[in-house]
């Protein structure tokens, strides 16, 4: 019996990788390395936390299935998790490792390139993931000096942008633990608690999961500024106490089989004054108005537009702001798809199946409130992911 | 009052900058890029999960505190956490950020290298940096056709090698987290126990936190794969329920200002066979054998040699996996420093103050065991960070 476990069906598999294979050929790719661990894992099932060292999922017209390569040690890994056959997945020795001289990638395109015979092919790169470093990029080039390349950063990510059905109710369960977290934060906080409490138990929630599902671990780590430090949207927790007279937006995702279903809200500590008041008014309306706008057939920016207008209406400047980009499957370091955005100046016609994190937060000089929703473009409109109040909660 | 916090003092962090700079002029760099965000923490004080856009710090022999850009919403964070005035601190316009077409490296080279007349100068990046892609480096060198761009990989790094005696301080608490951690996995597990919820209160614990320290995110997820599984040791968990008859290993760190401290330990379940005990005296053997060699004046080579002496021993083939590496400050996807090995072939001479994750795990092809230690080299010998039994668990 295999003890692979994939978490699509084979079949699934073979259908993106078509899929993929069909873009590469309109544009007249011969070969794509995907070094996104988010592209690798769909594309293939691989799933590890092995992305620290050199690794990728090779997908060429001349060969039927994908060639994962990474570290010999992670080739168990790949066994594993991915759906092709052995001999398409191939280890560099370990002696490569965060070698100082010798580089993984030089070895990968001496015996895979090479060896397949792909020296003057055109071959494509995801020239702007965060695991494919500039050395790699000269490491690789530099065994093959026949080959064309180019760039086809973001090529899988969009072909990821509609999700299947299976993909979808992976976001339902991350959306389902999502509202748990949010919960349990709701019920525990209160000024004079350490954040890092509060932290510990949205951990244990988002890990231990719902209804017999086990929580994966999010692509970003929980974020929940307090006071002015909700200004500066990425600063993490510390051990210091939540404190009275003060906002703190929780942005956190549950996250299953790597999908994940983002989700804001803010808490405020004491009694607001009209600012918070107001800003909650303005992104309960914003998000109403996106909403109304998010069906198929209309763009990103339609639901980027009908939002600005709000925000214009209460005199809220966010700085030229993006209102939320596309979720699915990732690691960290990001839980978006880096293709489109809902942005007004982005076209991108929406379809049923994709999924976004619309986020109309509000970051302020010194003070910030954000509430936000998942949503799912459906066959006649639109779904959240998360079925919580929409609203500046108060304690 | 300043609302910024730092986790050293001031007067440390412009140390660091001083020797990096000296370094620096040996190697006729003008100009230094560091994008590891570990290095950016290191030599400013930064810390925010902002790396999954481009972001940066740079040391210039022309300036005196170095500079730090990033996104502009993320201006703020910096304030909060860096210790350079105002005018050091430089964000890139919202509109950039995972932008398809208008990249930020082109914005960072116009706005920051050329205003500040660094168009000749001799640049240095970190070119196998995870956050420095191939696109990063094409933009950046494509604004300053007259520069010379070196690659500068690991340059602070190296210098981050030996720790100050704040540096150890943390290192000692994040050690003290480890311990509880495991002391908890210990108490919770037994066969029939979903991998997650054990996770759930790894991180539960971890996070908590020790003696009123709390605890931050790891750089790497906690792993314990099982049975066959352990061959692959970077699969993460799932759901699925510990099994008897199987060995689990758990490799694991606290974390407290982002320093780390390691430490791997394998729990059987069930009445483990011959194999796993004799792996468990190999591994205690190796880490005395190791540790018996750790001591300034010595080399990492002889820490290996010592270790790789006790496998062959036992004839326990490792597939030339090296025996640990250095750490320190880090964030995802890697706790290790990536400058020297613990292997036969690197010579790095051990001096007070390094730290290294010593771990003579063994991987075979369908089990695994690891019993690991971080260590810290002092002025007379070594200690660890941890102090917990170094042994095969039973359950």
């Amino acid at each position: 019996m295999s003890k692979t476990k994939l978490a699509f069906t084979k079949k699934e598999y073979i259908q993106r990788v078509k899929r993929v294979k069909s873009i590469m050929q309109q544009r007249r790719i011969d070969v794509l390395v995907a070094t996104d661990p988010g592209n690798m894992n769909w594309l293939t099932g691989y799933d590890g936390w092995s992305f620290y060292v050199h690794q990728g999922v090779i997908i060429s017209l001349d060969h039927e299935e994908p060639i994962w390569f990474g570290r010999l040690m992670d080739v168990n890994a790949a066994l594993l998790r991915c759906y092709m056959s052995k001999e398409n997945m191939i280890g560099y020795p370990e002696m490569y490792v965060q070698n100082l001289d010798e580089h993984p990638m030089t070895w990968i395109g001496e015996n895979v390139f090479r060896k397949n015979k792909w020296e003057k092919c055109v071959i494509a790169t995801e020239r702007d993931n965060y695991y494919y470093s500039a050395e790699a990029h000269f490491r690789l080039t530099a065994t093959l000096p026949n080959a064309t390349f180019v760039n086809a950063n973001n090529l899988v990510n969009w072909v990821r942008g509609k999700k299947s059905a299976k993909e979808i109710e992976y976001m339902k369960i991350a959306g389902r633990i999502t509202e748990k977290i949010h919960q349990r934060v709701l019920d525990i906080v209160r000024p004079g608690i350490p954040k890092s409490h509060v932290v510990s138990q949205i951990y244990e929630t988002a890990i231990a999961g719902v209804d017999g599902y086990g929580g994966d671990y999010p692509s970003i780590v929980p974020l929940l500024p307090s006071g002015a430090e909700a200004s500066a949207s990425h600063i993490t927790w510390d051990d210091s106490p939540f404190k009275k007279n003060e906002a703190t937006f929780f942005e956190i995702s549950g996250c299953y089989k790597r999908y994940h279903a983002p989700m804001s809200r803010t808490i405020y500590m004491g009694k607001p004054n009209q600012k918070f008041l107001d800003a909650e008014k303005a992104l309960q309306e914003t998000i109403d108005a996106g909403l109304e706008m998010a069906k198929p057939g209309n763009t990103t920016a339609d639901i980027a537009n009908a939002a600005q207008k709000v925000m214009n209406k209460y005199g809220i400047d966010r700085n030229n702001a993006r209102y939320g980009y596309p979720i699915g499957v990732s690691y960290p370091p990001d839980w978006g798809e880096r293709t489109c955005s809902l942005r007004s100046t982005d076209l991108t016609v929406l379809e049923p199946g994709m999924t976004f994190h619309f986020m109309p937060g509000i970051w302020q000089e010194d003070w910030g409130v954000e509430i936000t929703e998942s949503i799912h473009i459906t066959k006649d409109g639109v779904e959240t992911f998360c079925n919580f109040p929409r609203q500046l909660f108060l304690k």
